[in-house]
């Protein structure tokens, strides 16, 4: 089943628009982790195991293992998710980007070592950066579009002229929802990261994207507005959103009683998370 | 010493401006590597010993090593050129990008796990993805604005409302090539990845980032011109410049007597890259 295929699936099966995202910062562990060699697969898989009835998939941020030098964990982490929980999407939030002969490489990586259902891409460079990911049919490609971060109106926000030669303006986010929703998504692979501190660019992504998924982190931590992001983002049918959130789920439960119990405090607030999402999906 | 007075010290002790990309490709490596299990770590080692004495600089790209769970080789390659050619800068090729708590993490890898002098970055997130990079001051940042490639052009050549509210346009690379020599580069970190496939844009950036350090990639393989590409992008001194050539000096000579004397095959084109682009930096 093809990426786009399967995070629907997974969300009407479990009633979930939320994705939790998987940052692991051993700072941040609880104390019955710290000595293990394993603790960074340790702390996600009990996290995954305690989630996974609640969400449409789970977001791997590779960089939070890079860091730690902790690549064979992440595969780990993949494969426990793949066998335990199948059907479950796994995004592997890297943010590639490079010219085609080495995009080839960032592919293999996220999708043949790593196993990855999707993987985060940067399209800064073109259209020629994205299709060696798009060469895999099955996988799902999703491009930065409008990110969450204060910073990201620098180049995004920008005003470009309008493709269509009517000399009108356009954000330049606005255009690459534009060349991703036309041509780049041939096949129907793709979807795009809208952050959810902008509720009304996601609403402008939804008017340009049809029925596009949309990949939103920004709540949670960085006070995104879960009714604000499910009004604006939702597509025809009330879904099309795969909403992030990493650390208030990850870290819920790792500051009390020692974090015995970091797992179910994880879960609860998923739980909340979730219903709060399904509130305004409708009406 | 920083990047930028290490990229400009050992460009002058070496007489080039020469950077060999260590782009990995087992497929195409000489028979007697092949069995080996350090094979990445070899063939690029040997490069490495080869041409040493005629680069500025050595480019790994890390797609190369992550597409061959080869993390471990790639900590090697670094930590035997800082041992064995000390004062030879280290460009991580990552072109990493995100948000900053994770942009610190990526930081981390780059500087703190690979020791890598500089990284490159892709700038569609703004300001304060890169911050955490440029919080390493003794490091470079180089922050793509004009790639090689093709569907560069997608984006990058957009013309945008110029800044300066005197209604003029230009294009989007200029934007970023403004922006990282101005506020970005307070701390003199900075540098651009500017491709040889374009070289009227690598004298538009000149223009606008005064001696900064601009890296080409796209002569060799991609074919660039050389002589275009120095006459447009040498700065003040006839320097300024960290040309790349990674295929079509790494498999030079992969293809002959099988490939037994592919480092000195490499030597020999390195050589005369060297010495046609020095032909060019001044008059």
């Amino acid at each position: 089943m093809s990426f786009i295929a399967g995070i629907d699936q997974a969300s009407r099966q479990r009633n979930s628009l939320l994705c939790v995202g998987l940052d692991p910062d051993p700072a941040r562990f609880p104390a019955q982790l710290a000595e293990r060699s394993d603790a960074i697969f340790e702390f996600c898989r009990a996290i995954v195991d305690a989630t996974a009835d609640l969400v449409c998939s789970f977001k791997p941020q590779i960089a939070y293992f890079a860091a730690q030098r902790a690549e064979d964990q992440l595969e780990a982490l993949i494969a426990h998710i793949h066998e335990r929980h199948p059907g479950l999407p796994v995004i592997l939030d890297a943010k590639r980007s490079d010219i085609g002969s080495t995009a080839e490489m960032y592919a293999r990586e996220a999708f043949e070592r790593y196993r990855a259902d999707a993987v985060t891409v940067n399209p800064y460079l073109g259209r020629d950066s994205v299709k060696p990911f798009l060469a895999y049919r099955d996988k799902g490609v999703i491009l930065l579009c409008r990110t969450s971060n204060p910073g990201g109106s620098d180049l995004q926000f920008l005003e470009v002229d309008k493709a269509d030669g009517t000399g009108g303006k356009e954000h330049l986010y606005e255009r690459v929802a534009r060349l991703v929703s036309g041509e780049w998504n041939r096949h129907g692979q793709c979807a795009l990261v809208v952050g959810a501190t902008f509720p009304e660019e996601i609403r402008r992504v939804r008017q340009l994207v049809g029925d596009m998924p949309l990949l939103v982190p920004g709540i949670g931590a960085q006070g995104g507005d879960i009714e604000a992001t499910v009004k604006a983002g939702r597509n025809s049918t009330g879904m099309g959103l795969i909403i992030n959130s990493s650390r208030a789920i990850l870290y819920a439960g790792t500051q009390v009683d020692d974090g015995i119990n970091f797992a179910a405090a994880a879960r609860q607030v998923a739980l909340q998370t979730r219903d709060e999402i399904n509130r305004y999906r409708v009406g």
